[in-house]
């Protein structure tokens, strides 16, 4: 990839995130939407509430940088140091703001709040400083020069941070040395480890054009595929390279974007008019709470049984107590009997049904932890399959709800094969 | 607080961090847990693989510091650079480490993997270091002194950095200028604010000890007081500081440490062998899936209903069909019957009811998208109220599960004094 020609630096500011007691999740915010404008971020330095430090700090990174974005800082109380610091740096003074005076009035009033000193500090800033709109919070952004370097201050409220980067980017972008051609591409995936989607790419596409840059991102359950490129005229080969993918991951490619699991189920389920039901033993809700997460899921789903002990499989799903004897929760016609249950109270098209051993008790010889019985379909016909996910709890939680919504996913699309995690998760 | 004497500053590396691909929590937990010893990160730097700018950074904090903790790049690919860039600003060579083979091949061995050359890369160290072992990951940690300097390396992925602080902390115990006697308590609380926490302190209690640091951490759905003490001396201080919170903010208060409000409510539950089951409608399996989360919640929790759609919450809860059609889903009749089917299906003892508006769609002027019916009780007595939270849906699902929660603590526990938050949150 090729990046701007820009030298952009992050000063992050706040007690909380150096205690730890916050985790900061702005600077990879503004990082990952620098990176729309192929803008890289050097260095990001982050310090404490010190007037001292932070002067330092921001005098030097503006020294040798052409941009350098502020974050946090900028509320209301004594600790709020960035337009005090900023001031000292450029050598300006402080004065009250009127644009920002009348941002502080319309917030108050639309709140029916009183405009009290505290808030006023808000509208304390460096003389010369350009304001930049917060269209959610009191406190406004701002811009100054200092010896020809951009500072942009930003709050430290994630939402408000959102909130004012469009604004950022665009007057980013009309200073950027050559025009912003970068377009990136997301592929949402299931069931495909980082590693091993490298090696496949490696073993099938040696060829793989240097023009459209290759990430991945980890994440649990999903991991997405990231495809750069930065000129235009480098689209067609972009679309080759996405084409080259679908063949190769085929099926274990969910959606583009921001696409979840389940909110591609909601879709499939939407356009046939169809509706789905879940019996969770070991998931304990999760496969229903990420489905009701999406907005408007309630046309696609109605109903879900949580049913942990073995007698609520049995009241509430009827599941034969015989079966639950004989063979154990966690087995292949109780998951099938819990679906089939699900499926007619809730008068659903199709049932997922999961039961297995979360861990970290409970685990057998035979059973160990991480041994699921997963079973979904429809009244005709109810798949089941034995799978094995040995990991902590939560997280095998994760990825046994996620497999789930796969399965479904897969019976949706009408796709016959197989999984390729079917196979590297078999148990036994 | 009294801080140690020690200036301690943190380099975290890696591009995918740079990009924001990753949010870095790693240096969040450093310093939680340096925070123990009341040491204090001075300052932080975070920059990308690149072998310039990690020399040029880590000689400039090594001169300048008594210890620098590097985070990120042990691993074994080519971006792993930090074991070269030590040695660099060391001046020193590499070289093969025989306790880094010996836990390499051991490594290898318990997971039946070769030893490949990518592997071995790991065992390449600056001339002198120690070895800081890795319980769980093959890549081992190490340290090196640069002009009176300690810099401590350690690995980027989160669960084998946890795994080495222990002995990296103990390590540091033994080099602090004064024994380490902080000690840090820590509440739970659900249902305050932090601004309304630390305003009702500052009223309540205007004679504040100095020697008991106060803080807060915001979580949603819960938030954590903290108490510091620097000296053991200071302990009874904090003992009435702790009884004045407790009298202030009474049974806000959930316990100590990580307690979370699913693990104290199947605590109290288990105590008196009781179960308790849960019907939801707008938290779509939240609440079920909050306590299943828990180890060992299979105790006390059998059964939870999702039931979404009208005909369900009357075909599986047997709510009246006249009663949604009269009252709709959003009401007290509905959120009550929901209960009293759940107890019943169940055969459980207690049970939680919600049902309620999660937008963005589905609001009305009269019940506004945020409005909810909470249900809560046993067969004898079934409490209901409607609460409204009008905030983004995900953070309306989390904190409608979580006030359900609150509301079977509060009656297991026999509280009958209503919380701050069922005033402040009333739907007019």
């Amino acid at each position: 990839m090729t990046d701007q020609d820009l030298r952009v630096q992050l000063l992050l500011t706040g007690n909380e995130i150096m205690s730890g007691d916050t985790v900061d999740s702005n600077s990879a915010m503004i990082s990952r939407r620098l990176g729309e404008l192929a803008i890289t971020v050097h260095r990001r330095v982050t310090v404490g509430d010190d007037v001292q430090l932070l002067q330092q700090e921001l005098a030097a990174m503006a020294s040798g940088s052409d941009v350098v974005i502020v974050n946090g800082g900028l509320g209301p109380t004594v600790d709020d140091l960035t337009a005090e610091i900023l001031a000292t740096v450029a050598g300006v003074g402080i004065e009250q703001h009127p644009e920002a005076v009348a941002h502080l009035e319309q917030w108050c009033a639309g709140r029916n709040l009183p405009l009290n000193d505290a808030n006023m500090k808000q509208a304390l800033l460096p003389a010369g400083a350009a304001i930049i709109d917060n269209p959610i919070g009191s406190a406004v952004g701002f811009e100054l020069s200092v010896q020809g370097c951009r500072v942009i201050c930003t709050p430290g409220v994630p939402g408000e941070l959102a909130a004012m980067l469009d604004e950022i980017l665009a007057s980013l972008a009309t200073q950027l040395p050559r025009p912003v051609e970068r377009s990136i591409l997301r592929l949402q995936t299931f069931g495909l480890g980082e590693s091993t989607a490298q090696q496949m790419i490696s073993d099938a596409m040696p060829h793989w054009p240097d023009e459209v840059a290759l990430g991945f991102r980890a994440g649990a359950p999903q991991m997405e595929i990231k495809l750069t490129i930065d000129r235009a005229a480098d689209a067609p080969a972009r679309q080759r390279c996405r084409e080259e993918l679908e063949a190769l991951f085929g099926d274990h490619i969910i959606g583009e974007g921001d696409t979840l699991l389940a909110q591609r189920v909601l879709e499939l389920l939407r356009e046939r008019g169809s509706t789905l039901t879940t019996a969770e033993s070991c998931t304990g809700g999760l496969i229903a709470s990420m489905l009701t997460r999406i907005p408007g899921s309630s046309d696609a789903f109605h109903a879900g049984f949580v049913t942990y002990a073995n007698d609520i499989k049995h009241s509430v799903l009827g599941v034969e107590q015989s079966v639950l004897v004989d063979q154990g929760a966690v087995s292949e016609p109780v998951v099938r009997q819990m679906a089939m249950g699900a499926l007619e109270r809730a008068r659903a098209d199709y049932a997922v049904a999961v039961s297995g051993i979360a861990g970290p008790d409970g685990g057998t010889e035979d059973k160990p932890v991480g041994t699921v019985w997963l079973a979904w379909g429809d009244r005709a016909h109810i798949r089941t399959r034995c799978l094995r996910w040995p990991v902590e709890r939560t997280l095998f939680q994760t990825m046994v709800a996620a497999g789930a919504l796969d399965a479904i996913r897969r019976l949706l699309l009408g796709i016959e094969e197989e999984p390729r995690y079917f196979a590297q998760r078999r148990a036994r």
